[in-house]
């Protein structure tokens, strides 16, 4: 029972008048005077707004060096606060609009002692192609009389019978995933002539050849796609198979032209005409594809590390990778042994353990734990939550918050939570403890999220397996696998497991080892190492990146694009993708700022 | 840039003072004081809350009368304003909530003069049965160990396997179109056991298999379900197959048991038992289901009304029901002459003339046009449009709206809109008239939306047909039809129109006539007419019903329901249809208020 009152608070004023005099600073081409708004320790992190680019510059000379490079041809303008900003700790937070030569962005800044702290300026949409909806969404027919006119139905089966054979794709993105099904969407929603090709039959097929008990393992609030939200009745935790529908019914209602049982054998990059030569088998037939552009979006993990032990040729019982385990239906009666102890390796084990089945976890090196409850609560609960879509943090502004801290501090924000999570969870950790696991918190504490960026593994987040362990239910041993012998597995301490399956939950590859696969070794060693900050921790060796490497961004090789991660990931990023995919497709000019180096290859 | 300030507007000190005063005689059970608080000619329109039934009544004497009947059992509290009340004319708005006995409801009043002039109450939900959604929604998976448990798609099939043979359905929903695909999804969410059949394959093939040329004559804002949202690139005007899609997924990822393929052959009520014994033929295989409830969802323009003519017998050429138009396609180089001239006649026209058709519309009555963007704008606008979303008027908000004017005054408030419309388009109707057109504006010019709802007939929605008959591309012939010719059709005044094909776009019966097919001419005759509101104007017969006859609430025959109407309807009444249907499952007590005797066979 409110009526509004037209009174600014001093957050906004202070806010309005940075953004004034940064903006007269940069119409003025006043770099020094620009930099100079931004405090020392500072950090701007620019999605393809400023720099055709990801990319996160630190400090003043950062500023000066993104200006001094972007400020000519991005002509920013119009700042403008999109709603009254707020205080906290003396931090102002501001979020703000603005436009640039080609398009219209937005941001969220935090200034501290009148300055900016963290910046951050997305592209949002080019000017000339914006995406038909809300207002300009398309009429659907066109009202008047016009002899001969194709239906809608008539239209779509026309593309789709043209598509790779009289025209070709703009965009080929390999991999049918969220990753690709999110990305198509996009590329459909801006008119980039695209295909998303999946060797599986049906999206979602990715989903549901996995074992039956999977679960997101994220909450649904982290988990949306582009355009369409899941509906206020969708489970916190979707389950596979209906992860499965949900991603086809997308699919088919999104209009992605979708080519499901598609394998892509190989692909050439032509530099003369800038063109890929890309092979395909399309439901059994092989055809030729000629995109410009290549996205794989073949999953950051997808491509399964199998480790190789002395005797696995001898092992009479089965083995088998993580990402091809069925299920424990047909192991009632027999051992199964699981090497690893990461997210995979955890649900596997439960299920076996439900279904009856005799199971050993070997756990080869340090894992982080943290349990599902208490991470909805304190990891994610302030962005991702029934509390914060009440509480006005849409899912769309907790994705920009999220954005907004640079990646060099995130680790200074996420230490606080999983030191509470540790307090909270006491009793927990010291049971898993007792039972002999092997616990970490990442290399500086840090936790899951820094964990996933860097190196996309190394943590469970517990659903139930984890009183198994504790219980000895689960059986655990701690070592390095030696070798398998004709019915076991055997450790360096010689510790014997009798096996009848061997599950390898042993993750996944960077993804340029599916470029090695398709194109050749040599572009896989031009692009290097996916993902993974350079943070100088486990399986994220430095120097630092700054952003992920080659995700959603120019690689080292032309017109060849790698688009993946979580359910989150693929909603977010692939906006900014698609823009830079699009910018080209109508000729935009797209000079690259700070395109990174390669410094590993795999 | 705005900070709140908490000061009461005079509308809501009003609002607020009423509803405590409202609460005040009900709570002492002083009826007399209660309805002196409503002006002399007021309208109560209660959808469950207090009735268990969808009425309304008129006068300080009906509001009496509902009191006396309902309040002990009703037991209503704890209203209070939803938002800040608004004036404008001397007419306060207050939206409000309340509590009863059994559930929570809300509704919208109109306070004039210091009483109630309009007053909607409508019940949300039951308590101890909410839905599973937002806080409420499920989990999704169990965490912890549990042996053999069984997954989301395991619990799935076997609730496919078993339905209709170790269990029944509790509701039998025969049709699924989109209102039996609205009202399974609300089923669904409800945890109501419950079939929805169709004999048409897949959900969405009843769009599917209609003439190609076919959109959606409503505008998207209009047109949602329940839960999931039509996304913002969503056209304007579905095709019919892009809606046959959207309604396929939504049947799928909302979990409605929905069985394709499956036509109803018989059914018979056990007074007795309070059950149906339903034949049907599921997949080809004859299977008897014993439901409680049996809701028709059949499609208010569902039951072909197909005239008798002298010579049809003889007719050489084809002959069909609008319903069964293919499209234009197989009829190049012959003569078609469509009779009727309401939405199904111009579209088919229109098509056939587009593919080059010989094309001949024959009128036999008066016809209500009105062009699409006149009633985007003018007659949706304020309500379901993009405008309205942007300033506020959500959907939900809009579905209130409209149903809190009582349908006694609802002509009222429609008549200038549609006096603005002829001004708008003078010139349009001019040009149809001078080309023989025969217009009505409905019988006391209230338009097109009181023309829906009275007898669901009688006009067009100009999307393009109305230039063709002007400029005389369609023919235009008026007259009643006397015969068929071997090759013609000849109209009372000797008029003959040589004919190769003879489309019937002459409209539907009245759905109880489904009930006399599948169960008996005596039960149709018990429920009688369905639609219509009793205006006393042609096709909508007297008395006076003041709701939809039979449409969403119990019947003259106990356990048998009607459900249906356009998206919006579907939409907006399945909630309503789904909370009597969950009260009598639950076994609570559902006195029903008021319920309306018969005056109409059909």
């Amino acid at each position: 029972m409110t009526d509004v009152l037209d009174v600014a608070a001093p957050a906004t004023i202070d806010a309005e008048a940075w953004f004034q005099a940064f903006e007269q600073a940069l119409t003025s081409g006043d770099i020094a005077a620009a930099a100079d708004m931004f405090v020392e320790d500072c950090y701007w992190r620019d999605l393809v707004a400023f720099t055709w680019n990801i990319t996160t510059v630190e400090g003043r000379a950062g500023v000066t060096d993104l200006l001094q490079n972007t400020l000519a041809n991005t002509k920013p303008s119009n700042f403008a606060l999109s709603e009254p900003a707020t205080e906290a700790d003396g931090v102002v937070d501001a979020w703000f609009t603005f436009e640039t030569a080609v398009g219209r962005g937005s941001g969220l800044a935090r200034l501290k002692e009148g300055g900016a702290w963290t910046f951050l300026t997305t592209l949002d949409e080019l000017k000339g192609f914006e995406e038909g909806k809300g207002p300009d969404r398309p009429h659907g027919v066109h009202h008047g009389a016009e002899r001969n006119r194709l239906s809608w139905k008539e239209r779509r089966e026309l593309e789709n019978a043209e598509m790779g054979v009289s025209t070709q794709p703009y965009v080929l993105v390999i991999g049918g995933g969220q990753g690709g099904i999110a990305l198509g969407a996009r590329l459909k929603q801006l008119n980039i002539p695209h295909v998303v090709v999946d060797k599986h039959p049906r999206p979602g097929d990715q989903w549901r050849n996995r074992y039956k008990s999977l679960c997101l393992h994220d909450p649904v609030w982290y988990d949306h796609l582009p355009y369409i939200k899941f509906p206020d009745n969708w489970p916190i935790f979707t389950p596979k198979d209906k992860l499965g529908d949900w991603l086809e019914m997308y699919t088919r209602v999104m209009e992605i032209n979708y080519w499901g049982s598609t394998e892509c054998t190989s692909a050439k990059y032509d530099d003369a005409t800038g063109t890929w030569t890309v092979e395909i088998v399309r439901d059994g037939e092989p055809m030729t594809l000629h995109p410009t552009q290549v996205v794989f979006a073949t999953g950051m993990s997808g491509k399964a590390n199998v480790p190789t032990f002395p005797g696995q040729d001898i092992f009479q019982g089965e083995q088998h990778h993580s990402s091809q385990h069925p299920g424990p239906d047909s192991y009632v009666g027999k051992k199964v042994v699981v090497i690893g102890s990461n997210n995979s390796a955890h649900d596997i084990c439960a299920a076996l353990w439900e279904a009856g089945v005799d199971v050993t976890m070997v756990q080869r090196s340090s894992t982080h734990i943290v349990r599902s409850e208490t991470l909805m609560d304190i990891g994610l609960g302030d962005l991702y939550s029934e509390r914060a879509v009440e509480s006005g943090v849409t899912t769309e502004k907790a994705d920009t918050i999220f954005a907004s801290i640079p990646y060099r501090i995130l680790h200074e924000f996420q230490i606080p939570l999983y030191d509470q999570m540790r307090e909270v969870d006491a009793d927990y950790y010291a049971a898993l403890e007792k039972a002999g696991f092997d616990l970490d918190w990442g290399a500086d504490g840090s936790g899951l999220f820094m964990k996933y960026l860097r190196r996309g593994s190394g943590y469970y987040i517990d659903v139930g397996a984890s009183e198994l362990i504790a219980s000895g239910d689960i059986k655990l041993v701690n070592g390095q696998v030696k070798e398998l012998t004709e019915n076991a597995v055997v450790l360096d301490d010689g510790t014997e497991i009798p096996a009848d399956v061997v599950v390898y939950a042993t993750g996944y590859g960077s993804m340029n080892g599916w470029v090695a696969d398709l194109v050749d070794q040599e572009t896989a060693d031009k692009v290097g190492k996916c993902w993974g900050l350079g943070s100088d921790t486990p399986k994220d060796p430095g120097p630092w990146e700054g952003e992920q490497r080659n995700m959603w961004k120019p690689t080292q090789q032309d017109n060849l694009w790698f688009h993946g991660g979580n359910l989150h990931q693929s909603r977010y990023y692939s906006l900014y993708l698609a823009l830079q995919l699009k910018a080209r497709y109508e000729g935009l000019d797209t000079p690259v700022y700070n395109k990174a180096p390669v410094h590993h290859l795999g």
